[in-house]
């Protein structure tokens, strides 16, 4: 089976829901982990890494619910194929670079992933659409202490799990929410919200994790810390932040509704929603920044036909990977063009917004 | 009489067709002469000012067809109708910013128009549509020998006509043509065609004249000197870098047509429609620069309903002269959003831009 009959079709994976999905488009939970008897991925010789990726593999495989799954070593996968998994963040954009001895298995939900030889041996992984970093956690918790029955990890007991990298160490947890924050960038809080939660002890990174712009009004909070914390303070922290940050946005988005007519408001829809359904060329980082605007629309039901599906499908279907593994490999321009093809044609079906009648703060249920 | 009653409405004016009028919209040729006995407006004392300002007046309203002339001191002009005629090219920048003493004369087909009292005591232009530098040049020199008969010119019989700027001495001439380039800007030859343009000794400008940025691929061609060379000399000279320039543009446009499917041009002309057609903000800048492709693509037959006319119009209403002249004085975002009204309304008139069917160079008659 390849990899793009695999994945749940974009357009289905575009209707998931859960709550606060307006602003909180996913949660994530993963787990480092390393086995006892085995030297980090980077200092292992082939030999090892081989028979690492075989043990876990098999381990993986052995779970409840993991039945009917996506199973390949790296070096198996197109370029295509990874930088689709990396748009849908199953793996990192350094496993995705990665060749023999490193792979991943993901369920057919696709809210388990495991990378097997990234910087560890094993990077876990539940991914829920919408608010749910608990009910994250929870799940990959689980995954866990099965695996613990047939794999011995690397632990110490003043430290924790021991991790290749140093800031992993301890929990090996790292939490995260991806959030659309359109309002906050409209009314010009963004920096100021992202300075109280870096303040908070979280990182806010742009949708791709460490070293990546945000785009598209796109952010990642996750905790900073692995070492000295329970889990469920970590992630009591980061759930009672987002709640926090979900509010401020909220907010935001009430205030572009109430203030001079919605006119900044639907002056930046208005001229995405125009752009997108009239360009010919179109590059991905442009995408990402009017499809914010547009989704931003959507929310607040600015267009006709305020579809979600067809934004959130844009969102997926429109980046390289996902492209290409759906048209072919080409080049950038051509490329371009069949990303505005493919725009054009779907943002017309939302029509062009116009102004929406205001629920005032005090009128909402 | 007004001003704005005076003025051709907006919408006629749009309508008014020369030669080559897609590429050059209009000619131009202004003469600056003073008067013997009276020192130059800048070292002019009020009463002289007045007193030329009355002999020169009562002089240019008895030439022949200077009947129904719209005649006013800049001191009795409001902000907003000296910026109108400025956007009308019927007065320079610098004579809006006179008072007392300086005046305008322009007659009901708005093709002859005097400053008195600007730099000079007398400067006088005729402004015809499309490519018609020698008529123009024809028209004000026809004025000049007329009024020759009643005022006394500061004449010097080996340097010509003394004027208050050492660049005008001599013929005081100066013959220019407004041009739209936007398919050279589009190729990327803009510059190179500026600099031989240049090279030829002619001025490339903005389109408000000296000092100005090129906005809307808009540029005015020159000369650049006055002195040494015969009024008919200097006019054969532009007259042919221009008729150069338009085959230029002609060729750049037909290159456009054919490269590549279109896609550079429909992503321009379908970009800038999109976001015109959608925006509810917008700056004189944005709008003179979107437009240039809205007209480019009108003249190429690019839209459903290629109405040259809206696009000559919302050239001159969006304007902040004409706006406030209009719709009232109104702070900048209020301007902005109206500007935005009348351009969503109108563009929306000419329906979204596709692919035109590409006549090759050797079958065009």
């Amino acid at each position: 089976m390849t990899l793009s009959e695999f994945l749940i079709p974009s357009k289905s994976y575009a209707s998931l829901r859960g709550p606060e999905d307006t602003i909180v488009l996913s949660s994530r939970a993963r787990l480092a982990r390393n086995l006892r008897h085995a030297s980090f991925p980077s200092y292992a010789k082939k030999a090892e890494r081989l028979r690492v990726f075989k043990q876990i593999r098999d381990a993986v495989l052995k779970l409840n619910g993991m039945d009917s799954c996506f199973v390949e070593g790296m070096g198996n996968l197109s370029s295509d194929e990874k930088t689709a998994l990396v748009e849908r963040h199953l793996i990192s954009r350094e496993h995705a670079a990665r060749g023999a001895g490193s792979g991943l298995v993901i369920n057919k939900d696709e809210n388990i992933s495991v990378m097997i030889n990234e910087e560890d041996h094993l990077r876990m992984q539940a991914i829920l659409p919408g608010f749910q970093i608990r009910q994250a956690w929870e799940r990959i918790d689980q995954v866990d202490t099965e695996l613990e029955q047939s794999i011995e990890y690397a632990f110490h007991p003043k430290y924790g799990y021991l991790t290749a990298c140093p800031t992993n160490v301890g929990t090996g947890i790292r939490v995260s929410a991806m959030i659309h924050l359109p309002a906050l960038a409209l009314t010009d809080q963004i920096r100021q919200i992202i300075g109280a939660v870096n303040k908070l002890g979280l990182a806010v990174r742009g949708i791709y994790g460490e070293g990546t712009d945000a785009l598209g009004n796109l952010f990642q909070a996750s905790n900073q810390k692995t070492l000295g914390e329970t889990e469920d303070a970590i992630v009591t922290r980061l759930e009672k932040v987002i709640r926090q940050v979900v509010i401020n946005e909220a907010n935001a988005r009430q205030t572009l509704l109430e203030e001079k007519g919605q006119m900044t408001l639907l002056n930046h829809v208005g001229r995405a929603w125009g752009t997108l359904s009239n360009c010919y060329m179109i590059e991905t980082q442009e995408t990402l920044n009017l499809l914010s605007f547009i989704r931003l629309g959507v929310d607040l039901g600015m267009f006709p036909n305020s579809d979600r599906e067809i934004v959130n499908e844009l969102f997926l279907v429109t980046q390289k990977g996902h492209l290409q593994m759906m048209k072919g490999t080409m080049e950038d321009q051509k490329r371009d063009q069949v990303r505005a093809e493919i725009l054009r044609e779907k943002t017309a079906l939302l029509g062009a917004p116009r102004k929406v009648k205001v629920v005032s703060k005090g009128g909402k249920k």
